[in-house]
């Protein structure tokens, strides 16, 4: 990273802005969104199975229903019951009373980091996370404490209780249970309820981000971890993955006494969620089409992964890793040699026109392991697209294996 | 303030959350909301003035041109040279590279107290300040410095020089120019110079919140304080108040150095705005009714401004003393006796079915001109209902005056 230059002109900024600056990737991103690219860097549905016809008519519909709905708008009750009977779906039993309604699940983790943490203080996250949280938790400049995890298993739990057990208390621990963000696996049900308990037994809240939760492909998702314990697992949910991320809805499931200082923390933020954004997804739910549509995705995203999984043995093979992920969007591809894959990002771009995430993005500086592995995204382009695309990856790897250039040596 | 009690079941939450609350008046306003109330608390548009089919055409118009309208969206090019025409109209030159784009003004003063404000620091707001805007600095327990500021001319420059030329160095001095939220004053052109001048002369950063910048009623609105200085005056817009508060659409007019990190502060906080927000803003836009639909706008809150002028004149006479707005949405009423707006608002809905935002909300708990103040808004009902709540607002007036319960001592 390379911090953005600050004139003399300029005032003395927040200290923990001056090494704030745009992740190096992304200038590579905004050039892997050009049409010519296949892309599967980011974590986007397929923009051809938004229920747009549907959302127009649920929009139509707010605006014949009701003057107030171009007005600010407190949470709407109806949205928050039909949540509630979204989280049944998730082997969730909540109350309305504990639901915040957010602009997306991403200011959802921005208020409860906002909510939990001290500046300086300890945060557990696991090896590889989801970027997003950690550019939340910058601000905070926090003490982070990377839990070992694998890309077969997830976190280590053994670390994280020899941790805990030696006294650490962090201000909370942030996971991805289902369709995990970036190793795409899901947990298993005895991890899940072991996690779960040392949360409990140490009191350190959990932050499950779940955007995946409905999107699984071969049997049903387990119950999130917010099942197994409604005092120290804090849920964030998201419409961006089963409807549509325009509509910038997401959701907090919390202890009913923490809402309302979340609803203080969320009014100096934005004042409200977009009353359109909240009455269109209402709407939208009340026509009782969601499981179909889910259905579609569920069916779409399967096709989708098992052509990327076919093409990565076709194509790949021995030059890299990877689990077969049952829920999500994503596969962890760990490269049997040890190149690394940002310095791989912009020859994918210039000479495959096909682009991914870099294990970077999700890591430590200094881990060896991220850094020749790579996040690859399955939702997002039709299997013919990915066939091709994960065919001129192989000729990547086939081409930086060949090349010394941007090898730095070899791992068993 | 009462804090929000909290169980042993949960963690230890970050420090500044310890005396979070929702504000006092916070139960009182739901209840004022109940459609039997004639409400003059919020800053509300009228709906009826909405350009509801516009903003339906609009949303048509993208679903038909682009299957990215539900998709995660990059801020919008043609967005931002449509804000760059705006702002040449509040008489600012600035370009699109200028522009941050956000989830409606609150998002953009939240981004930057937090690119501002390190914890603790000194921050100048005015006596009486816009609680949207203290509600984001309770996060930085920062040491508020109140400048003075009269009903009539705004914040005395005066205090404000002399804290500087002593040394004090805050990391901001926030104002509202034109429309000031609660006071309704404009400041005047002269006070405008000095102020800018200041702010350079001591490198603090002026942020200025103009949401009623183009809502001016008698001799067109004088240049913004951005127009005074590209360097040290942070511009924050919103199209709330000139389109509809649902589509969430605000923006940044901010030295261009500074646009990256507030990108990368903005996603950290809910990823991007609305494409669907966004689009629709710029659908609307192209059609070239903006014009027109203000002058609509003008005209009706002129209206709207002489009924409660006329009608405080009428109803309330020597009991309070306020001046006449040339811009934004708000009357400052400051009673001529000392009674306790806070407490009259119980009565005022019970009795009257009538609300108003007491002056405490605005101003320190030591206030006692505020505390015998209130904000009316007059943009949200329309004339007749304005003269028949102000008549009300008159009985309560004279029943406080007649009581003894609710004085609490006489001002001259």
């Amino acid at each position: 990273m390379v911090a953005i230059p600050v004139s003399s002109s300029l005032p003395a900024l927040a200290s923990w802005t001056q090494a704030l600056a745009p992740s190096a990737i992304q200038d590579l991103l905004v050039r892997a969104s050009h049409p010519s690219i296949t892309s599967f860097a980011l974590g986007l549905p397929a923009p051809e199975l938004f229920p747009a016809a549907a959302i127009q008519d649920a929009l139509t519909g707010v605006f014949a229903q009701s003057g107030q709905t171009l007005q600010y708008g407190p949470p709407l009750g109806a949205l928050k019951r039909d949540i509630v009977g979204l989280m049944a779906r998730r082997g969730v039993a909540c109350t309305e009373q504990q639901i915040v309604l957010t602009t997306g699940a991403q200011q959802g983790l921005s208020l409860l980091a906002r909510l939990l943490i001290n500046p300086g203080q300890q945060v557990m996250i696991e090896q590889l996370a989801y970027s997003g949280f950690r550019q939340i938790l910058d601000q905070f400049e926090p003490q982070l404490l990377r839990i070992p995890c694998s890309p077969e298993h997830g976190m280590d739990l053994h670390v994280l209780e020899q941790m805990l057990a030696g006294g650490v208390r962090p201000a909370l621990i942030y996971t991805v249970s289902e369709g995990h963000n970036p190793l795409g696996i899901s947990m298993s049900a005895d991890r899940r309820m072991r996690l779960v308990e040392l949360a409990q037994a140490y009191k350190v809240p959990i932050i499950e981000d779940d955007p995946y939760g409905l999107l699984n492909y071969d049997t049903a998702a387990l119950p999130a971890l917010r099942a197994h314990s409604a005092d120290w697992v804090y849920y964030v949910g998201s419409f961006s993955k089963i409807l549509a991320p325009a509509v910038r809805v997401g959701w907090l499931v919390v202890p009913e006494v923490l809402v309302a200082k979340l609803e203080v923390i969320k009014e100096s933020t934005d004042l409200n969620t977009a009353s359109l954004g909240q009455r269109v997804v209402a709407a939208y739910l009340s026509t009782g089409v969601l499981d179909e549509h889910v259905q579609v995705l569920r069916q779409t995203y399967r096709e989708r992964r098992d052509a990327m999984v076919h093409a990565l043995h076709h194509s790949v093979g021995e030059r890299a890793r990877w689990c077969v992920p049952t829920s999500g969007m994503f596969i962890w591809l760990e490269l049997a040699r040890q190149h690394d894959t940002t310095a791989l990002l912009q020859r994918a771009i210039d000479h495959e026109r096909i682009a991914f995430l870099p294990g970077r993005a999700f890591a430590a500086p200094d881990d060896e392991r991220a850094a020749r592995s790579m996040r690859l995204n399955f939702s997002h382009v039709p299997p013919e697209s990915i066939r091709a695309g994960i065919g001129r990856l192989g000729a990547l790897l086939a081409y930086a294996d060949a090349a010394g250039t941007v090898s730095e040596g070899e791992h068993a």
